[in-house]
């Protein structure tokens, strides 16, 4: 056979919190995650919802990194006795939980003060060790990828972002390109123009992540797709669209 | 120890489709079922999503039926070629897929005449041996019960009607009670009067299920809770909305 097959691909992903299994929470992000696997052609191709159980997860996560190119895993990383995932990971990795100086970095840069690092969060930078961090742009406290494994928050948008931050390094049957602006005025003054460019590139996907519940006010626009010269297009559109409500706002940026 | 403690009803759901893994379908099964156990006193101890293929099915439905005392599945019993659950079932339990005489008789009776029964609808009750019926108010193709395992439409409003079906009969740390009312009116000529009695019983849950596209109109109003005496009450309320719509709109009951 002459015919040269794209490898597959593939993917699981582990939903991590009792709030799922008793209802009380609807989960919001399978169908984000699997959306986003079908863009970047990647096969996802088994999802898992277990409870915060040491040994649910560590046997979850097994089974889907032996079995799958890469694995996501969403919930569990906050800063409550219940946010065991980390643990988790470290366990079935057979490798130690360590408090992560660049976590704590990212958090103390965010947090403005040291001081403002209590113990509850100081437990979010503990993070197995050989693990890389996956920022967080939304609250600061960081997702982390250690093997084939990608584990990210359970927050929707917290997820989305971390998502978006780990696409353009994520393998997949298709390249996707990506660009990222700062913008340092709220949502709502950007949102009619982000909403007119959506319309208008419906192959280019923007999304919008806001700094949570803190001052100066800072969202990041992230703009992914196939064809580089849309992207840009669409990006200098948006750029144009920030510095318009800059000027109109005033620029909170650093 | 004096302790007794209840034993614990525990309970997986497996979520059959492509089109749920894809993204193309957001998942609206899993927290229904999810709530669903919570009231009954069953805990929800895993979800698994998989595709529609025969070896991921079977796998899937193994792990689950061996570890829990009811296992759930939703998706796959419809009437096209991707359609293999009832297959997959029969090869999990090592039996025959067989054509149910109980399940064409409910067709036929709801399709009015047996030249309806048209080939694809024949599949749709190819039932593994040994299993019982899941009655289908809405639609007629019925779901299933093989061993512990539940299998049910992945339609929303079909499953709902499903598992309120399932209900009664069901092992769970918690008695809950049903009434059954039917309905020869529309839905919208009952409606306000069933927001009504809701809000009067938070602790009764009103579900209401119309059969699908068909003439003449039938809804089936199911009310389900742990007090008989509430549970009487709110169902002799909507009987004499029921008999009030009635008498306005012309019963159509036969």
């Amino acid at each position: 056979m002459n015919t040269n097959p794209q490898p597959v691909v593939s993917a699981g992903l582990l939903v991590i919190g009792d709030e799922i299994l008793s209802g009380r929470t609807p989960d919001r992000n399978i169908n984000t995650i699997a959306r986003f696997c079908t863009e970047l052609g990647i096969d996802l191709s088994q999802v898992r919802v277990v409870a915060d159980d040491v040994d649910e997860v560590v046997e979850a996560v097994n089974a889907l990194r032996t079995r799958y190119t890469h694995v996501f895993t969403t919930g569990g990383i906050g800063p409550t006795h219940d946010d065991i995932t980390a643990q988790c990971m470290a366990t079935a990795f057979g490798v130690e939980l360590v408090e992560n100086p660049e976590a704590i970095a990212m958090m103390e840069h965010r947090f403005g003060d040291s001081r403002a690092l209590t113990a509850a969060r100081r437990r979010m930078a503990r993070i197995p060790a050989g693990a890389t961090l996956i920022p967080n742009i939304v609250s600061a406290a960081p997702g982390f990828k250690i093997g084939n494994v990608y584990v990210m928050a359970g927050v929707p948008k917290i997820m989305q972002a971390m998502l978006e931050n780990i696409a353009p390094t994520l393998e997949g049957g298709r390249r996707l390109f990506s660009r990222t602006i700062e913008v340092g005025v709220g949502e709502s003054a950007i949102a009619g123009a982000l909403k007119k460019i959506q319309d208008e590139y419906d192959d280019v996907k923007i999304g919008s992540y806001p700094r949570m519940g803190e001052k100066p006010v800072f969202t990041e626009v992230v703009l992914r797709g196939a064809d580089e010269l849309r992207l840009d297009e669409a990006a200098q559109k948006v750029h144009r669209a920030v510095n318009k409500a800059h000027a109109e706002h005033g620029v909170n940026l650093g």
